[in-house]
């Protein structure tokens, strides 16, 4: 067989602010690949299905020497985060062609892992579930979601949680994770009708921060226990206002600042003491031995059973990647954003 | 025997800055006391003997509609703190006349408790140690520090620690609790003597921070895996740019914003996410019950034996006490302030 386009989403500058599609990132087509003959030096050959789009990529779009949770992008390779893909070939033992594989995938079409650790084959509790969900509300976000929860909430019934944007793969998971442990629930989004979802999975207060004051909100339903962070900033300062005694904080996000926007000066940090807060910052994968046989004991079943709720929005084409990105960190897309690459 | 004078010191009106003597507390000496005859409906008369001055005293001097982790004193009332008295008369079968009681007194010569369960015949593990130790390193400041440390540093050998107000009561036992537990300890004060006191007791370096900066010092000494906050604000900020992954910063102060001084806006704190940090505030009472009875049995022998240094500031006569309180505040005070109000 000839060599075929490898069609890939290539980092190819780093942004000051938003990443603009064709600039910050391109789709590239002038890689070939060949399926039967492209050695694999004991590694395999993955056809990507579906890639994971998430807040946090946005980090890791920086120049390589500025410290982080998570490693940057490399000018003038894809980017990747996580995904599900099928083995085409495989020199490897662990791996046989036709097995479905999760962990950080380039966004390519086809890749040869250089890091083979990285992948494993997908284990499905709930075969039912679309693998598309194994890397949402199934994986990485919905980990976020249950592990930063179990590790720092500290949930009791009766208490009261603020989450924002959640109607968000991890924000609309915490939603439910806090009303399944008894809590009331106020939850915040950017349009009407992810509101309108926040009440649908549970919250018993739920507005759109764009036409409704957050601290006003607070200031009437609070004080609030615990607050899910995945803003920062202004939202973040109107949280610490309101906060109970001994109230927890998880910092999840800081999708605020993370496109260049003016760094916010948070002004009332002193409440910390006051009010005795403990403020965490989460990072999954920190997390992700201690928790992941649970995890997956209990979300998949809860996801298929329809018990917890889920939602996608899904982008056809690696070509694009680049917006759906870009749509992401604006806070357009309508759900979890999913590109899929190839169907199965 | 006729009713004698009972000098007190008045919350006389709430501070817009610095708590000003004459003003904002005021010494009373209208009042008269028969110790002889004086009612005392179950409780106990005491002749307070040493009282303890504390940043955190501030905090106490609000609004008393202001939630904080401390209740307000009231204006018109007496302020009051943790000291050292001995009771003249009991009508409680858990105190008798001549014993010492540790606990809240009022800041008065003498006073009769409404709330009994605040005071409590003191255990002195180490009866070389005066009494004013056990307000200072063997009481309440150094229970900040043991308990603090304890909960929330999760200290390990060969890690860097920054302490602020390194040479006051709470930040000399975390440098030394820290250097016994085999870190490197960055420390902080603001005159250069109390510099040369933090390098007597251990600190690797030492820096006093009017004269050299902060951030300049962390940079080529960190990066810091915990902080131990007394002060807040700029320093704060300072600090969070140069935290190690997973550092641990505990807020145990907030002196820079307790007078009135301008909010200041911390811009980065969405480093908590990218470093994964956790921020606990630190309230002292809140770790009482957990870690007292092992703070008696280790601490007060450690500063009989000399193994743990302590240094005192005192004040003679509660007609001072509001030039004691005010000196704390602008940490003009030496080392640990303590009002000594009438001999033994």
């Amino acid at each position: 067989m000839a060599p075929i386009t490898n069609g890939r989403l290539i980092f190819k500058e780093i942004p000051t602010g938003y990443p603009i599609p064709g600039k910050t990132t391109v789709y590239d087509t002038t890689s070939t690949i060949d399926l039967e003959n492209e050695p694999l030096d004991g590694s395999v050959l993955v056809k990507t299905l579906v890639l994971s789009v998430d807040p946090y990529l946005r980090g890791k779009m920086r120049a390589p020497e500025r410290q982080s949770y998570t490693p940057p992008f490399f000018v003038g390779e894809p980017l990747y985060n996580f995904g599900v893909g099928k083995v085409v070939r495989s020199e490897n033992s662990a791996f046989k062609a036709g097995d479905h594989v999760y962990g950080v995938l380039d966004f390519a079409e086809y890749f040869i892992p250089k890091d083979i650790t990285k992948l494993e084959v997908i284990v499905r509790p709930e075969p039912t579930l679309p693998y598309s969900v194994y890397v949402g509300a199934a994986g990485m976000p919905g980990q976020t979601s249950y592990y930063g929860w179990k590790a720092y909430a500290k949930a009791k019934a009766g208490e009261v949680v603020f989450v924002t944007t959640a109607a968000g793969p991890v924000g609309s998971l915490v939603v439910q994770l806090a009303k399944q442990d008894g809590l009331k629930v106020i939850a915040s989004a950017g349009t009407d009708e992810k509101v309108k979802f926040c009440k649908e999975i549970g919250a018993d207060v739920a507005f759109n921060y764009k036409t409704t004051n957050t601290a006003d909100v607070l200031a009437k339903e609070g004080p609030i226990d615990i607050y899910w962070d995945n803003v920062g900033g202004p939202t973040l300062e109107a949280a610490i206002a309101n906060t109970a005694l001994q109230a927890r904080i998880i910092i999840c996000g800081y999708i605020s600042q993370y496109n260049g926007e003016e760094d916010y000066g948070i002004k009332n940090i002193k409440n910390v003491l006051f009010n005795q807060l403990s403020i965490n910052g989460l990072y999954v994968t920190a997390h992700h031995e201690r928790y992941k046989d649970e995890f997956y004991k209990v979300i998949p079943k809860k996801l298929a059973s329809g018990e917890f709720k889920y939602t996608e929005d899904i982008t056809r084409g690696l070509e694009s990647g680049g917006e759906a990105i870009l749509e992401v960190q604006k806070g357009l897309n309508t759900a979890k954003k999913i590109i899929v690459v190839a169907d199965d």
